[in-house]
């Protein structure tokens, strides 16, 4: 099969790779109906994380079943099936408890390269939810959405506390911070103040429930918050970067009592533990636990409720998946969808 | 009247102070009934922590109303009241939402100092709780502890949302620690571990409500507690020192999704982002909103269902100020209350 692999910062290839087998009783291979590039694959494409050799890439994916293990039972070959970055058992302590992404059996989907035309699955039964009719074909992309961006998003709200009435404050204007508002919009935010200095993001924004867009930033994009919630700053504020700078402005627009939900991943991030203590905040974040969602999400995709898959501004077939990092590397893409 | 002061790291003396008045409408002047060495103030005493100049000490109080300001409507002359460390108005936005600690007006009463005769209280009003009589003798050093080290102890519990059935570790053996393990218990924790090495400490952990003690810290205290729990760590950890060593230690005997209450005031503290991100656990704590919690507290003190004075392990005229610090940074006594 053809799949995307990573030989060096910059250098990305479509080749040939062997075609997924079923590997474990607990597997299922799907045959990817579309596929994406994830901010947090821009990491290693920058040389900001190291890529030992070449890599085969990305973790997000929908499809239908073309095979399963012998002791897969939820899921049958047929099936339209969204999963996300890690697999899980979805029956243990950790699971039962809302981790899925701290599953003790988990299994990092990313190791395996989901933008390829086939992928094996681990732990299929816990991993995978499948749609109750095949989706027609406009929803697919939000289908995908749910599988990482919208499902770490609404993590994210769902950390920062997010209720009805509160001011949400979001920082960072990808895919992820952009469903964040979204979230925040569905959990009953009344004001959501979204930082983006990019008109197509802004845009996107506003059309995703934000009610301010703040163009600042750092220190002075949390002087704007605070000028905005008589001096408080926000209840909830939504981290989608994973710098040091956009952690503290987080931390920073946060109104002592508040909560910060990050999910961007952590590069060179330290926290100043004396500044954390009497910010008095909330911090609660990591890799977002998306299959306690996805059954939440799925239907209100299906129900035509939320339409996340807006942030897909590229398509482009997966041969051409060098030229949809390159546009996501060099912002003129929100999210690259790439269909095999 | 007399007051201790701190001179020089180590050099503490009682000495004349002047005699406190009302500066303000909302201030009160209060006779302190009881008064006592916190944990924190070891930090300077041992030079840990900058002192400017000779500083009065104190900031945990009990005592009668003397005299109160023209604009103090809920507290009068001849009660029996209790504060907290930070005097709050108890009605701004930040109040309201639970935490006084970081009211908009708050001020620190340890800037005044309250191991002395008198003391004086800003914004009264909000700040201090009066007992509906006037308390037998027995229970003034409970009530005491209210002030501050069951208050922070209980907003640790709290932070680390321990509920009925929960499995909480606390770290540091200190009084706010030993109050963590008894606020754990009365939120209905199911299994306590305290780390402790000091026979009387354990001791006192037990009474207080400890299922199991653990000797070992750092990352072998880590591993016990892991084996205590299937592997998985607490489900709710309390953090009741302030160093780098404990914050982790807390951090890493969480189980993913758990929750780190953490009250040690910060010394020198980094978090290191990529490991808290992927640790999943919630993160809360900070100066405690005491103030919240001390009516419910002052209620279960006065039916005597529960005794936090037990923290007080040695009590001493306040003249005798020195020795009390002397005991307590030689970890001869837990706690020493000050009778003035």
């Amino acid at each position: 099969m053809r799949g995307v692999v990573l030989h060096r910062p910059g250098d990305i290839r479509v080749e040939d790779r062997p075609d997924p087998t079923i590997k474990q009783p607990t597997d299922a291979v799907i045959r990817l109906a579309a596929t994406c590039v994830c901010g947090s694959d821009l990491w290693p494409y920058r040389g900001i994380e190291e890529v030992a050799g070449p890599a085969p890439m990305g973790h997000e994916y929908v499809g239908i079943v073309e095979e399963v293990g012998s002791d897969v039972w939820n899921v049958k070959p047929g099936q339209f099936v969204i999963g996300s970055f890690f697999a899980s058992d979805n029956s243990c302590e950790i699971c039962r408890a809302g981790y899925q992404s701290r599953c003790v059996h988990a299994e990092l989907v990313g190791a395996i390269g989901t933008q390829a035309e086939y992928a094996r699955i681990p732990l299929a039964d816990g991993t995978l939810v499948p749609t109750p009719e095949l989706p027609s074909d406009d929803l697919v992309p939000s289908l995908l959405a749910a599988s990482d961006v919208l499902g770490t998003g609404w993590f994210a709200a769902v950390a920062a506390d997010v209720r009805p009435g509160k001011t949400v404050a979001v920082v960072g204007d990808g895919a992820v911070g952009l469903l964040g508002v979204l979230a925040a919009k569905q959990l009953g935010a009344e004001r959501i103040f979204a930082f983006s200095r990019h008109e197509p993001r802004q845009s996107l924004a506003r059309e995703f429930g934000a009610t301010d867009i703040i163009t600042t930033r750092g220190d002075e994009g949390v002087a704007e918050v605070k000028e905005l919630t008589n001096g408080l700053g926000a209840h909830s504020v939504i981290e989608a970067v994973g710098t040091q700078e956009s952690m503290m402005q987080a931390i920073r627009a946060t109104r002592p009592g508040g909560h910060v939900g990050y999910v961007g991943v952590s590069h060179g991030v330290e926290l100043p533990g004396e500044e954390l203590f009497f910010s008095a905040v909330h911090l609660h974040g990591g890799p977002a636990p998306v299959r306690r969602f996805l059954p939440e999400l799925i239907e209100l995709i299906r129900n035509r409720q939320i339409d996340p898959g807006k942030v897909f501004d590229l398509t482009l077939p997966l041969e051409q998946a060098a030229e949809g990092y390159r546009a996501m590397d060099e912002r003129r893409a929100i999210k690259t969808l790439l269909r095999p």
